[in-house]
Formats: structure tokens, sequence, C-alpha cells
């Protein structure tokens, strides 16, 4: 019998707890395991006082501890108590299931380090991509590959957010309230928003993909809360839509990873991710391009992905411990390939940023007419050889004018 | 060290014997295991003699299973003699890894049957969707869920084919042409064309997602061969294109399986599946939908899978033995949804036709002007309660008139 300790019991710890019980005779017949669910920590126990499972509903950490308990599943969020939590049962030798994707950027070296040393698992596939396979398929299915690069969609709530902006002409305001109202976004959206929790979520599948540890502090996030409908109307003119991409790309010895609004194709694979959905676009040398795509978050595509860890873990399935022991990667934040941008600049001289943007690039075309630009601003498409030839553009524009404002925005063209 | 033995070098056998040869250290630092390529049976011995494998060239397996072998990988394809081959390998204790889906789709239970009692495992995750890791992530990340369906297109011939017809309006002989010069398709194209490997791959699939022996005999296979242009203008008429898509669904007890040419509609995740790229598409009852795409054959994305199963036996992850232990599924091959269908119908009497159609279905719109069929055809749009509505007014229609000609495709609108 495996015994499971659930630490909270919100929308995802109550998913865990029916998957968990109604499977819990699943492994019986081939391998003599049952599952059993043990106890469960809330921090509010009056709450629980109706629950079937008000025996086993505690408030007390060092309860879950004396319990007997093999997996510790942990679904309370944030970086502490969370940490201490985890570790202290790593620790006691309980393997634990996390879906904590804070922890795991923050952490989670640490953590497998202490897992590994105790003869134990530490797993987290719900913390990126909620309900898709993703971790798993790249350290163990994908492991032949060195894999060069990874294109994602990794926040639900922006990509709801960009999706009604897209497909309805909402405001950014607007349609941020009707995520919340629907609850696919929280009420400080922030982390959202501002592309944090892409970005911690990138760094976890860049570690594992590239084998380098890539600190989510040093990814560049660009967050959504700066597109407006005109930025859509551009990027329709160029049959693209804007998603919040999260890409990291081996370059040479370094690793690039940033998270920031992108035009795609409209009919590309990531262009045809909507609403609530995530996707990994992982580009492999041997396999190729291979796209996993499905519910990013959420009480039940959450639970779907950590039973699959309980389950590996009950079967003894482990992953390789030297798969997570990596050398910090050197980071770069500027895109190095020749691509399409989008630039608006605002100024009190349209001429003079006009003139510039055609001398600065040899592929420049300044939107007008139906698609053009209002008042004090500049919307260009311009063909770049790298992201520095923008920035480089931009800093001589501010020694020779006044910029109200600045936005840029890449398109991915393959 | 593990030792690997290769049964064939053709394509993918050199794939695999690149992969090895590259991540040969990949597991010594964790687990000091390394891999070494111990024998390669081929057909016929003289044509690697300038090989640098010379040495472990031999073209008896006798001696294959008397070297120091602990890992067999079939890359010969066909049933015989692979079958004989991976049995002995089995019986000797030795773990088999293999990507054909003929020999799995014939065999695979009796050969697991085998595994199981030897004590060894036999992994075939290359045999459906080639570098799609689709299998595993059924089998181990999904294992929370009751699977409700697969939709998925798992052959990159006739999707290629079904795209240059789609894309360049070319007819299909001259597709097919086109796809055998650039060696997507074989000289011989019937078991892609007919849709006999996509139903292969499914029965895989499906035994695996539903836990009951869905046999590949009992699925119903309407190949591509008669799909002609008038279907992709009626296709398109509606937004839609046209996929071989291969679906198995969930019905009561009974498991739907099938594969014939479908309308998608173009915007859709697998309308957006071109070429040679295979897609599944997964239903789980708590994930939702899940979607895995990428390439579905070819050297190195087969070999990708091969590699990832080769890891998993070395890191000893074993699948649950149970898993593939099933009883036979009640199969049934109508589609019991209501949808709706294009139906093309010649006769001598169209008039009659159209008076049945329109009798028989509350909503059926029969295609005139620019849409509209000509000759002795009429094409329309119906809705059926089920495909048991359409077979039925097919058959009265036959009591009244001759019927030259019928075809049915349906259209997936969700």
């Amino acid at each position: 019998m495996a015994n499971i300790a659930m630490l909270g019991y919100g929308t995802v710890g109550s998913g865990v707890v029916e998957l968990v019980c109604s499977n819990k005779d699943k492994f019986v017949k081939g391998m003599n395991v049952g599952l059993k669910l043990s106890k469960i920590l809330v921090r509010d126990i009056e709450k629980y006082s109706g629950s079937k499972y008000r025996a086993k509903i505690t408030d007390n950490f060092d309860e879950v501890m004396k319990a007997d308990v093999d997996i510790v599943v942990e679904a309370m969020g944030g970086v502490y108590p969370s940490y201490d939590y985890v570790k202290r049962a790593l620790e006691s030798k309980k393997h634990v299931v996390t879906a904590n994707k804070d922890l795991i950027a923050e952490h989670g070296a640490k953590l497998l380090d202490i897992a590994n040393s105790n003869g134990v698992e530490l797993r987290f596939e719900a913390s990126v991509g909620g309900g898709i396979p993703i971790l798993k398929s790249i350290s163990d299915c994908l492991v032949g590959n060195n894999i060069r690069s990874v294109k994602a969609i990794l926040n639900g709530t922006t990509n709801f957010i960009l999706s009604k902006m897209n497909d309805e002409g909402m405001q950014y305001e607007d349609a941020l309230k009707a995520a919340q109202e629907l609850g696919f976004a929280e009420a400080d959206p922030s982390s959202d928003v501002l592309g944090l929790d892409a970005a911690r979520k990138l760094s976890i599948l860049s570690t594992m993909a590239f084998q380098k540890k890539v600190d989510w502090k040093e990814i560049n996030a660009i967050g959504i809360n700066d597109i407006d409908s005109d930025d859509f109307r551009y990027a329709k003119g160029r049959g693209c839509s804007i998603k919040l991409l999260a890409i990291s790309k081996m370059a040479d010895e370094s690793i690039y990873a940033s998270v920031a609004p992108v035009m795609v194709r409209a009919d590309s694979q990531l262009g045809g991710i909507h609403n609530e959905y995530n996707a990994v676009l992982v580009e492999g040398d041997a396999v190729g391009d291979v796209m996993f795509s499905g519910k990013g978050a959420g009480m039940m595509p959450t639970a779907s992905a950590m039973f699959g860890d309980i389950a590996d873990i009950i079967q003894n399935r482990k992953e390789n411990p030297m798969m997570f022991d990596y050398e910090p990667a050197d980071m770069q934040n500027l895109w190095e390939k020749e691509s399409r941008w989008l630039l608006r600049v605002r100024s009190g001289s349209r001429i003079e940023v006009m003139k510039k943007l055609g001398d600065a690039f040899s592929n420049c075309s300044i939107l007008a007419g139906e698609f053009g630009a209002e008042g004090d601003e500049v919307a260009a498409f311009v063909k770049a050889k790298d992201e520095s030839q923008i920035d480089r553009c931009m800093d001589d524009l501010k020694g020779s004018i006044e910029l109200k404002g600045f936005k840029k925005i890449m398109v991915l063209e393959d």
C-alpha cells in the first residue's frame, strides 16, 4: 500500500484526492500496490468539519510527518511554508510530488539535491504546462536529442486575454476583467500579466531541456499589459496574432531566454493555441519539431499530471539523478537571428523618426493609410539583423530627439 | 555497460546506431552505465565491407544471440522473420525495442506476454507517431485518466498527399507521384493509401488508451484513393480540409474505431497538421484535450523514439506489466453521434435522389451553383442522427433506382 499525504486541499488538492481515490486499486493487479489517502494538511481545520475526509484532516504538519506516509503531495502553492514542508518531507525519506512552479523555479536544484541524497524522488510535471506531459517527454523520451530550442505558451491567463483581444477586439482592461470574472485571472494578476509566471516555468523547462541551470531571474520578461488594439491591428495586417511567447534557445555556448509578446502567423501551430490552452514546441536535433498542447492549469488537468508522477513513484520509475546536477548557464537576452519587428515610436518629430528608421534598416515599411499610426506615433515593420541593431537605432534617436514612447514586438516567421 | 544489438541497418537502423554512438557516455555519470554497440544483423553482409562497423556486422542471427547483448533493437520491419527474432531474443531474456507496427499490431499481446514472463521489456514507442512521445504519455503520464477518445493523423504519406491536393489543387495521382519522388511513399503505396498502416497504429494506440484489445483487422479502414478535387472543393466551401483520420472512442461498453477521410475545420488543431507530420489528440476525463504532433516517420525521428525506449530500459524504468493484459474489445464500426456528412450520389435520376435526401434528412443542403455537382451526380451536406441513418437511406435508394456510385465523408465539427 502506498500512503499519500496531501498538503493543501484547495482546487488542485481536491482534484488530486479525487483521482487518488478513484484510482486506488489501479496498480493492485500488476504490482500489489494500492493507493491510500493518509493525511490532508489544511490551514483552517474548521472549514472541513463536514468533509468525508475529516478524520484525515489536520492543520499540523508534524502530524503528517508522524503518520504512515510514502508520498507527500504538495498543492499549497507559494514558496513559504511549502519549501520547509517539502524539505522536511524529503529529509524524512518521503517522496514529494508538487505542482509548485514558484518553489521549483526558486529552490528546485537544492530540493532535488536533498531528494537525491535521501534516495527519494521529487517530481514536478504539473509545474509546467499543467496536464501536458512535457517535462517527462523532454527528460525521458527525447533524451537522445540535443534540444535546440523551446517556444512555448506557458500562461493560460495571458493567452486567454490575448485571445479575447484578438478575436473580439477587446481592450486589454476589459479582457483582463473577463478573465477575472471567469476565474482565469487572479485579483492581483501581476505575476501572470507581467510574464513572471511564464518566466518561472520557462526556467524549469529550459533547465531540463538544455541541462544547464537557467535562473528565472535572469530571463528578460516583458508582459502583455502594454499591448493595445493597434498592435493587433498591425499583426492582423500581416496574417499574424500576438502571443506571450516563452522562448529559449541554445546559442553557441550561451542560452537565450525571454518572455515577451511576439507576433506569430495566425495559421501556425502556436497561432492556433487559443484561450486558456498552453503549448510547448520543442526542436530537437534528431526528432525535429515536436509540439505538445493542452490545458495549462485548472483542477483536473493539474491533478492528472500529479497523478502521473505518483504512478511513476509507485511503480519505481526513477528519474535519472544526474539530470539536474547542472552548471549555471551563460544567459543572453538579445535575439541574435535576423527577424522582422514591429516598432512603434512616439516623439515630437515623426519626420525625424521615419528618416532614421529608413536609414537604419534596409528593409523598412512605415505603416500608413488604413493601418497607419496616428498622432505623434510612427509605426513600422523593419527587418533587423539582430535585436541589438534596433536598440542601437533607438539609442541614436534618443540622442537627437525627445522620445515619448517606444515599443518593439518581434515577428516569429518560422 | 549496456550492449546493444541492431537487427536491420537500413534508414532507421543507421539512425539508431548514430544516436547510440553519440550518446554512449550519457548515463555514465549518474548510473555507471555506458552504451556499447555489440552486433549489427544485416541481410547482405557484402554491402557493408567498407563500413566502420564491419567487425560487428553479421548476417547470422545466432551470432547475435551468442554475443554479449542486453538490448536487441529491431529495425527490419515486416512481420517475418522479425517475429521469430524478437521472440527468441525475449526468451533469451534480452530486452527488445522495436519500431515495427506491423509486428506489434499483429503479435503485440503475445510478445508482451513472453517479455513479461521472462522479466524483460518489450518497448515500441516508435511504432506509433514516429518521434512523438505518445504511447508513454498515455500509459504513464495520463494513467489517472479514463481516455474518452483518440483522434489522430497517423500516416505521413497520406497526410502529405492530402496536403498537396488541398494546398496546390493537385489530383490524387499527381500528389501520390510527388510523394513517391520525395521518398514519402513507397513504390507499392497500398498499405498507406488504403488506411491499413493507420489502422495498425490505431489498434496499438487504442489498446493502450482503452485497456481493451483492439484488433486492427476489426477496424473499418477507408483509404484516400477515392478522394478527388471535388471533395476538396466542397470541403473548402465549409472552411474545412480533408484528413485521413484515425478515430477511436469509448461508446458505453464497446469501442468505435475507424480510419477514413474526414473533413476537419481548416483552423482546427488537426486541420493545422500539414505534409508528413502526424498528430494525436487525446481526450481524457481529467486532463481534457491534449494534443501531440511531430514527424511521424523518417530516420532520426524514429531513432529518437527508439533511443528513448533504450534509455528507459537502461535506467530500469519498467512499464506496468498489467497494462497489456487485456480482454478483446467489443468493436463497433458505425459513428453514433449526430454529425454532418457530405454525400455524393451518382445515379440515373438526380431528381429522385434529391427528393429522397430531402425526405430522409431534416437538414439537407443540396450543393448547387459554383459548388454544385455535375453530370449524373448529386452532392449534399446532410445532418444525420448517426451513420446508420445514412446507410439506411442509401439502401432505400438502391431499392428504387439504380445507383452508379456513392461516397460519404463525415464532417468533424468539434
